[in-house]
C-alpha cells in the first residue's frame, strides 16, 4: 500500500512508558531514537508533556515530563533524518505559562488525548498549543464505547476548530474490521478537508489488521510502537506496519536489530502483548485496568475467575 | 456474525503436534475434547492418519497416527455434544487396505493437505475416502504463492470432485485482508455449491483478523486452535473466534478454562506465537521453515543477521 500523504508515528516510549513509568534510559530511548529516524519514521512521540507543578515527579521517569533539556540531550548528535518530535498532553496537566513557542522548542507536535465528553476542553487546550506555533492532533479515547451521537456532535466541534488532524483510538481493542471501516467513514464525513488518524490496541491481536484496514478506507496518520509495546495487550507492532507500507522512505532493518538488541531483554523485565485478560477485556469491550490488575496480582493466571467476573448481576 | 452454515474446526491437536511430534498425553487430549465439545465446536481434529509401514512410528506421538483404538480410548465416557471427529492425511502415507468404511470408524472427517501441483493426487485420495463414507476436505496449501493460472486450473478439477468442501490455506501467514478477498472470491467463482474453508497463520498477527475477512465474503469452515497453536507463529486463536461469532451454540468459558489449567504451562515447554524470525518470513512470504530452524539453534535470537540471509543475491 502506497500513499504519499501516509505518516507513521512511532509511540514506542510515550505508551511503553505507561508500563513502566516511563524509567527508561537516556541509553534506551536514544537507540529507539536512532532506529526510528534510520526507518524514516515521520514522528516519534517522546512522552507526555505535563507540568511539575500538577503532578510530582517522584516516582516517574524524565519521559512523563518532557523537558526540552531531557529532550535536547537524548537528540544530541542524531541525525534525526527529517523526523520530527511529538508528545502528548493531559487535559488539565499543562500551565498555560510553561508553553513555550514552537520555533524555541525541540517538539514540533503536540497530541491532546480526550474522551469525546471532554472534547470542549480538547478544542481549548488545542488552540493554545497551535498558537504557540505547533501541530497537533486530538485523539478521540474509547470510540467503541461513544455514543453516535455524542461523537458526531463532539466531530461537528472537530471541524470547525483548528487541529487538522483527529484520531479513531480504540483504547478497549474492541474494535472488528466493520466497525473501523464504520468509524473512519463517520470521521470522513463529519470532518472534511482533515486528516484521518488510527491508534489500535492489539487485545485482540487486532491492531495492526485494523490499521491496515484504516489506511484502505483512509486513514492517513498511523500510531505503531516496536514490538507492539504498550499498556495491556499494547499496540499495532511498527515492524509489521513497515512490512506492509510499501512507501520506499521506509526501512525495516533498523527495527529489527532494535528489537534483537534492546526489546528482548526488555520483554523480560515487564510485560505486554496477547494475554487472555486483555483478550477478555477486548472482546467484552471493557477497559483493560482490571486485566492489568489482575497481572500484578498473585492470581495473575486465573483466568476462568476473571472471566466469570464479568457475568455479573443485571443492572436495572 | 452469525450465519447459521458456519461450522468451525479445532485443529489443537493435529497441528499444535507439529510442534511437539504429537507428545500430548491422553489426559491431555481428552481435557481439549472435554472443554472442546463443551463449548460446541463443530469437529475437532485429533490428528493425522498414516500407516506404520509408510511412516516410523519412533519418536512420533500416537496422534501422528490415529489409530482406532486409542481414540476410542480418549473418547471414552464424553459426553461429545454432537462434535465430529476429523484426521488429516498425507498424500501418499495412507495405504488402500487400512481404509476402514466410515460407519466402522470413529472419525467423521478426512482431511486432505495438497499443494496445487499434487491436486490430482489429492482429488484421488479424497474419493477414496469419499467412497468410504466420510465427509472430506481437500486444504490447499500455501496459496500465496500458487501462480493464478495453476490455481484456476485446480479449482476447476476440484468444482468437478466429490470434495464438498476446499480450504483457502496461508501456510506462510503471508496473506493481508484484500488478498484473502480475493482469494475467497476466486473460490466462490470457481467452486459454486461447494464450501470454503479458511486455515490462516499467524505470522503477522492477521490469522484472526484474516478469517474475519474471509467470513464477512463466505467462508463457512473455519479452523483455530485454542491459545493459537500450531508450527511456528501458530493459528487463528479460537477463543477470539468464538468472541466474534455470534451464533449462541458457542461457548468461550471452557476454553478460557483449558487454557488456564493447560496452555499456560504447556506455552512454557513449547514455543509457537508472534516471534520476530516467523514476522520476517510471514512479511517476504517464505516458508517458516527457516525461522523454525533459527529459533532450535543457539543463534534463536539473531534476528538482523536472520533477516538479512534473505537479501541475497539476484538469480537471474
Amino acid at each position: 500500500m502506497f500513499r504519499k500523504e501516509i505518516k507513521v508515528l512511532d509511540c514506542t516510549i510515550r505508551d511503553g512508558g505507561l508500563i513502566n513509568k516511563w524509567d527508561f534510559s537516556d541509553d534506551f530511548v536514544k537507540a529507539v531514537l536512532v532506529a526510528l529516524a534510520k526507518s524514516g519514521i515521520d514522528y516519534m512521540e517522546i512522552g507526555y508533556k505535563a507540568s511539575r507543578k500538577i503532578i510530582s515527579p517522584d516516582g516517574l521517569g524524565k519521559w512523563r515530563f518532557c523537558d526540552e533539556d531531557d529532550i535536547r540531550k537524548v537528540c544530541e548528535g542524531v541525525d534525526l533524518n527529517g523526523m520530527k518530535l511529538s508528545a502528548m498532553v493531559d487535559i488539565g496537566r499543562v500551565e498555560a505559562d510553561e508553553i513555550i513557542p514552537a520555533d524555541k522548542s525541540v517538539f514540533d507536535m503536540v497530541r491532546v488525548a480526550s474522551y469525546v465528553k471532554d472534547i470542549d476542553k480538547a478544542i481549548e487546550l488545542v488552540k493554545r498549543f497551535h498558537d504557540h506555533g505547533y501541530e497537533t492532533t486530538i485523539n478521540i479515547m474509547a470510540v467503541s464505547r461513544a455514543l453516535s451521537v455524542d461523537l458526531e456532535e463532539a466531530l461537528k466541534q472537530l471541524a470547525e476548530s483548528e487541529v487538522p488532524t483527529v484520531y479513531v483510538v480504540d483504547s478497549n481493542g474492541a474494535l472488528y474490521s466493520e466497525q473501523i471501516d464504520y468509524m473512519v467513514k463517520k470521521y470522513q464525513k463529519y470532518l472534511p478537508g482533515k486528516t484521518i488518524g488510527i491508534h489500535a490496541h492489539n487485545n485482540q491481536q487486532l491492531a495492526y489488521a485494523n490499521t491496515i484496514e484504516s489506511i484502505i478506507h483512509g486513514a492517513n496518520m498511523l500510531d505503531a510502537t516496536v514490538y507492539g509495546i504498550g499498556r495491556g495487550a499494547g499496540n499495532c507492532p511498527l515492524e509489521l506496519l513497515l512490512g506492509f507500507l510499501k512507501n520506499p522512505k521506509f526501512r525495516l532493518r533498523p527495527v529489527i536489530e532494535l528489537i534483537e538488541k534492546e526489546f528482548i531483554r526488555l520483554r523480560e523485565k515487564i510485560e505486554w502483548g496477547y494475554i487472555i485478560p486483555y483478550a477478555i477485556t477486548g472482546i467484552l469491550d471493557e477497559h483493560p485496568r482490571s486485566a492489568m490488575e489482575l497481572r500484578d496480582s498473585a492470581q495473575k493466571d486465573e483466568f476462568t475467575k476473571f472471566f466469570d467476573s464479568f457475568q455479573t448481576e443485571l443492572i436495572i
